[in-house]
């Protein structure tokens, strides 16, 4: 595929996800963390147009000047922006003209890309890349807003993702020894993935299969959420002031366990694995089972010995930089490195990770009380 | 006009102040204080479907059963409803669903009108004035969304609104001694009106003329914000909190005021009088006139002494039951005895208050922080 | 009395009222609203030096530099000041300096008014006045700090406040007319009763009796704290979101209700009358009633017709300035007027009221959520 | 020296700490992280009646029956306690009660060290080393209560801690390989440092020096703390929410700085070592001199090539359990292992360190905005 052709597929795709909307879907910011669809599709369009266009290509016009104030996420260096809490008041651009602003962004793009794509091949994969990333903020973002809505409209009836089960059994066994770390290879990385580096790792053992429905059912049966013993002392606060019970979307109805899904409200599946639990939810499960969570260099260095790619998974590690970690000069430096302290790190992809978006050294990073994201536990001993 | 005819005079009128809106401006919720347009076009529906048709029309279906507990504003007899705060995640039903159900409700209620309007009117007259209620909440509200878009989008180029300007001058001067307060004639007033009662007043003069841009002005300048002495205590802890240095909606731009307006930004206009502010700042401005505000029982008695009608007027008299005010059995008795503390009245009516919906025994009330009605300041001696 | 021996014998007061407490007891501020016991002997001396020795003593030297920033309440016309929530941190100067301060302002004290005492009789009028309220709050924050360790200390075991009971029954009825209101006596007032003026009174029934515990317990016993209706909206958030059961200092111990008071944790006495409530609690169970609290003007036109002077009794009036009020120039100025919003009248005195500090004019004020004080509810109809 | 005698130096010192205050400071909690030292002196008491006297010495009475309940500081196995918020409202069990309840707990202790000191060794250990770790609170809990008086009472003249300065120059090279990490010898030390094992480490160089105050000046000059670029995303909002501008403590008085200390208010001496910044501040002044702090394993590595015992060092090591980590059994095992998540690893010691309460394994850790210890900077690349 030429870049060119890349860039065409990336960029349909945000679209494709965002067929089965109402225009008032593309709205609402229930919360600070998640954004409106709307805006997804206007920001990443906007780093195209502020990263890309305005540099390389010659006389480009931006489609308007109010945007980069209005789409910019947190580039502090690129100037004044919106506030994050407040991007679901914005209800001017409509949706309709964000998808006038995609098009005019996409042609100058391919006007620019027959000039000289390869010596913006790097520029380029990282938009490519980043795009990708929201699209899977777009459809958690997505489920998030319309899971909160009380009468539970479907995404898509055909989507089964809540029903993912495991293929395998039992646990694989790592020896102890040194191994190298990160990425190496000519393909798209990120910058936190990169600086090759050795770990030394003691012998462990790590499960082949994610926890299921039915072992974290056990959990709750067991009282395991009103047990302070299982939980973090953070974790421990965060069940007991937010009074949580079960994972996000769980709703006990006249004592059964339904979940909110991309295909509406169902039946929790027994042998479905379990998701949208946060980092506090997976260790004190761990606890419980008196096993623990890998660490991402255990997860990276195990990974070839099961299957992987349907959950995000938690690791026990910090979300720190590598040794030799460099920021990139510019803008382009907050992308990452800003971040790098009290979130954990999850290892893995999801049934919402894009296409060509996943690797074994990838580094995705959340809050550990965050849990609208498909993630799961794997436990390790 | 028949009881029929003003039935689709009133609910028309919602529709002709939605007019101007894209299907995006139906849906956001800023503050807990303003609601979607699209939450207000439904609700109004509901009070008609709930208390009226569901009681009156035999064999009525309702359009939605899902429907009572996303539009309930806050009558607890009623049963469960959406979280106040929530009203803008909720993007399901859409704007044109909220449309139908005002159709299918007002093609009801023509038939239970032809049915028994007279024995209903009591009922229905309160519908309909509820209805007008959220008429200006509705106004207030889109210019509320709309003020709060960094680019400023204009609601209505030909409305002058912000332009309004005093007619008379002077002060008109009342008597001491006993007056009699409240409604009491045949037409519809709500219950906080009724119980008619006596006052005793001291001699007193009210201004003719409702302060000012310019006059406020001066206060700005001779530092009226930024000296405690004019203000109450809690005001003071409002202004020094909040940071406030101006009415709501004026943006000091290189050295110049000026407002967002109904018809965008613009510049302040020295002759129009003042409009959104708290009845802190009222209190202050007033403490720095070395006057007063009225007390609503002044206001009403000299209100034939000069015009009114522009901006709702702030009084320095709390919200609190008449004499004699009796709380009506059953939900519609949370109409307006529940919120009898903590309030200021208002009197008059605004630009922004419907036809035939203001008179001079109309208590209005809000808390001494809102500022997002157009609201303004008549000061007495 | 002369004026120099009321000085010594109201400043002796506060001196014993503080007698039964520990060094420890003097320093905490559990709330924003208590204060340390310190600090209102501190404080209620600073307000002598500020405003008597300093301006009218010649050569008077100030005790310590520091302390008018330390010790000044709210006085924003005197400069800066420690923050009201930061009183309970400062522990130096100790309580020892602190009664040394006391001496000191005293004995200067003695000195003025053997010069000119005839002279000063407004202002130390108002400054005894001033610490007369200032031994009231002194009881009432020891009550709170005592009352909010879990090992409920006793504060003197000879106090029986709380099983304070009503001498007589039934109601007093008050014809319609105009009536006076306000002081209008040579003797002290506080600015806020001045200002005399006639209010217009419609016939009403007003209660000889306090409501007693045995009664707030039916209202207790009937729901009254999980039923909505009977609560205006504010009221009803603060219950729920308190999870308010009972009055302040209630507690439910093996199904029985005792209550903390200045003699330890007792039994509730029924036939006491009910304390410790806020002006919510008192407005619900009037309304349960089928009552009404009285208007602070009934009140003081009923007030020849009943027993008063062991609670303070709350008021349906809101706390605003009569006609005519006059804000004193200076600092004084901000002793009454900045207060007079969002906040209910009660009238009366209470157990906890010194000496010669009652008055039927008298205008106490607390926010609708404070309980703290020695107050109750007297019904009207 | 004997376990009895260890017992008694160790528990003489908190009283030691103890008697430059006077009975006022032991009482207020000014912030949640802060204790009274009250409070400390009881808390430490009640491990020891808690854990050993009440399970090893026969027929132990406890002292009173309410302390469990009140110094009691995070055990949820042990049942019930005060809100650590609560705390500085306790003032009884006063101070002297206080020193009855550790004479009253050491003489039994005596006893019980007589009957069978070895076979309780390991629980003596651990509840001396946590008296020790309540020691350094202690002391920089006195600081903060008395640093933030505005008076800035002085708690020991003789103290000079805050003009330590460093002694070495320049940077140690490390190089790559296989290290050993975590506590092997037969003497005390904590769970969180047990679990000995490899790591590997690439070269490093690690500064022998602390960041100096004058150090810290340019970057302060250089407008460090107004440029978003140096700073974590987390740290950026921390210092533009709470309006940081320089470490804890120091105060810019007519353009000069000024800090709090252990001797009160004094001039900051450009030559000693900086003092009370958090870990975002740490981690900004390392990015602005283009360098990064050292992981805890090569601290630990590099520690024998410099003086270290001055402050506590922020590493950008998360708090993290080691392989083969083992929490404990019962309450004890809530020591550690529940706070590792979101906090940063310091290394070393500090002035305020008890004497025989340090090594190079000792594992310290506080959440990335504290800084009312005695920590520091050192520079790693």
């Amino acid at each position: 595929m030429t870049l060119s052709e890349q860039y065409n597929s990336v960029r349909k795709h945000s679209e494709i996800i965002c067929q089965p909307l109402k225009t008032e879907d593309f709205v609402p910011q229930p919360v600070n963390f998640v954004s409106p669809p709307k805006w997804h599709l206007a920001h990443s369009t906007w780093f195209f147009e502020q990263f890309v266009l305005k540099e390389h290509l010659p006389d480009y016009k931006v489609f308007n000047d109010d945007f980069s104030f209005l789409f910019n996420s947190y580039y502090n260096t690129v100037g004044k922006r919106v506030f994050r809490a407040d991007r679901g008041n914005i209800t001017r651009p409509g949706v309709q003209e964000v998808f006038e602003y995609r098009a005019y962004v996409d042609m100058h793009m391919q006007i620019l890309l027959q000039l000289k794509s390869e010596e913006l091949r790097e520029l380029l994969e990282l938009g490519l890349n980043h795009e990708q990333q929201h699209q899977e903020l777009l459809l958690t973002d997505i489920k998030y807003i319309l899971g909160h809505n009380p009468i539970f409209p479907i995404y898509n009836e055909d989507l089964d993702w809540e029903n993912d089960t495991n293929a395998e059994t039992g646990f694989a066994k790592i020896e102890e020894g040194i191994y190298e770390i990160g990425h190496d290879s000519e393909a798209f990385s990120f910058d936190n993935e990169h600086g090759n580096h050795n770990v030394y790792l003691h012998e462990f053992e790590i499960s082949k299969t994610l926890v299921t429905n039915s072992e974290y059912l056990e959990f709750i049966n067991a009282d395991g959420y009103k047990n302070f013993k299982y939980w973090l002392d953070e974790g421990w606060s965060w069940v007991t002031e937010n009074k949580i019970e079960a994972p996000l979307y769980w709703h006990k109805i006249d004592g059964e366990w339904f979940h909110f899904t991309m295909n509406g409200l169902q039946k929790v599946n027994p042998e479905a694995v379990v998701t949208h639990v946060s980092f506090y939810e997976a260790s004190a499960f761990a606890e419980w089972k008196k096993m623990r969570l890998p660490t991402e260099f255990e997860w990276e260095i195990a990974s070839e010995k099961f299957n992987w790619g349907k959950r995000w998974e938690w690791t026990n590690s910090a979300y720190l930089p590598y040794p030799n970690f460099k920021k990139p000069e510019g803008a382009i430096g907050e992308y990452n490195g800003k971040f790098m302290v009290n979130q954990m790190v999850l290892r893995g992809s999801s049934c919402a990770t894009p296409p060509n978006h996943s690797r074994k050294t990838y580094r995705n990073f959340f809050h550990t009380d965050e849990r609208w994201q498909f993630n799961s536990i794997r436990l390790a001993k």
